[in-house]
């Protein structure tokens, strides 16, 4: 059986760079995201040296991981919103305009982290999400990303790239 | 002459194990803030893999430095509150609560980051900063962090840090 690909795994290559999500920045965290019925799902286990205070996880990168399933999420729903699967073009990649933590209690460092997603609005080439980290059932962070179709600012001409 | 401490250096040294900015986390950002006037400053060049469309700033990297110098200031303004010294005893430490991020454009990646903070409300345990990100003096990203005194739920026992 071939392996579920990831929201991810459907970025074009060059802009699968990201160091939260992207599976070709071999330094970064390569976050997945998945649908599980109407809502998404991801699921990472911090390295040792992701702590703030230690055995608890640096908020640093629980705002990141949050910032990369509500992206992913956001593309996830575009696709979905227009009725064709994630493997059609053009395809969907969704930037941060703005981003909200609330970090309920502090998060153990250790247990693999779940975070879920729902999206709660799409309008246009906006879609908001909100987020929620749960550490073995008990949720510790929750969040709202409001995420917005890439806009051209962030392509760099050929030249830039090299 | 001896260069002046950050604001991160005078954590205890239990304490200042943070990937963000903890002077003992060889993997982490290590970020060190400083007073500038009324102000705090801080100044970072990201790493050439902390991306996240090719050319611009991730923006997890972008919310964690934003996180780290508003728990920096938190601290430094908590100290000059009471009109004493960060090497002073006790030492304040604190976490965050709630973090806003507004991204108002992309963040070039390759120039030094500035990161300035300023002290909005001091309210018993509880201190909320303002901070921006600056490229060559031109602000890309602003936020808001809500932070507390660390709480005792933070401390593990001793045997738990071993």
């Amino acid at each position: 059986m071939t392996p579920e690909l990831a929201f991810q795994d459907y970025y074009p290559e060059d802009l699968a760079q990201c160091y939260g999500c992207g599976s070709h920045n071999e330094h970064g965290h390569q976050l997945k995201s998945y649908w599980d019925g109407e809502e998404t799902v991801a699921r990472i286990t911090p390295k040792p040296w992701h702590t703030a205070i230690p055995g608890f996880v640096y908020g640093g990168f629980l705002a990141s991981i949050i910032d990369c399933h509500g992206t992913g999420t956001a593309s996830a729903a575009a696709y979905k919103a227009e009725g064709r699967t994630p493997d059609t073009l053009p395809a969907f990649r969704f930037v941060t305009a703005s981003l909200k933590v609330n970090y309920h209690k502090p998060t153990p460092l250790g247990p693999e982290l779940e975070i879920r997603g729902k999206v709660l609005e799409i309008k246009g080439k906006k879609i908001i999400v909100s987020a929620e980290v749960l550490v073995e059932g008990e949720k510790t962070v929750s969040g709202e990303i409001v995420c917005v179709q890439m806009p051209d600012t962030f392509r760099l001409t050929q030249n830039e790239t090299k």
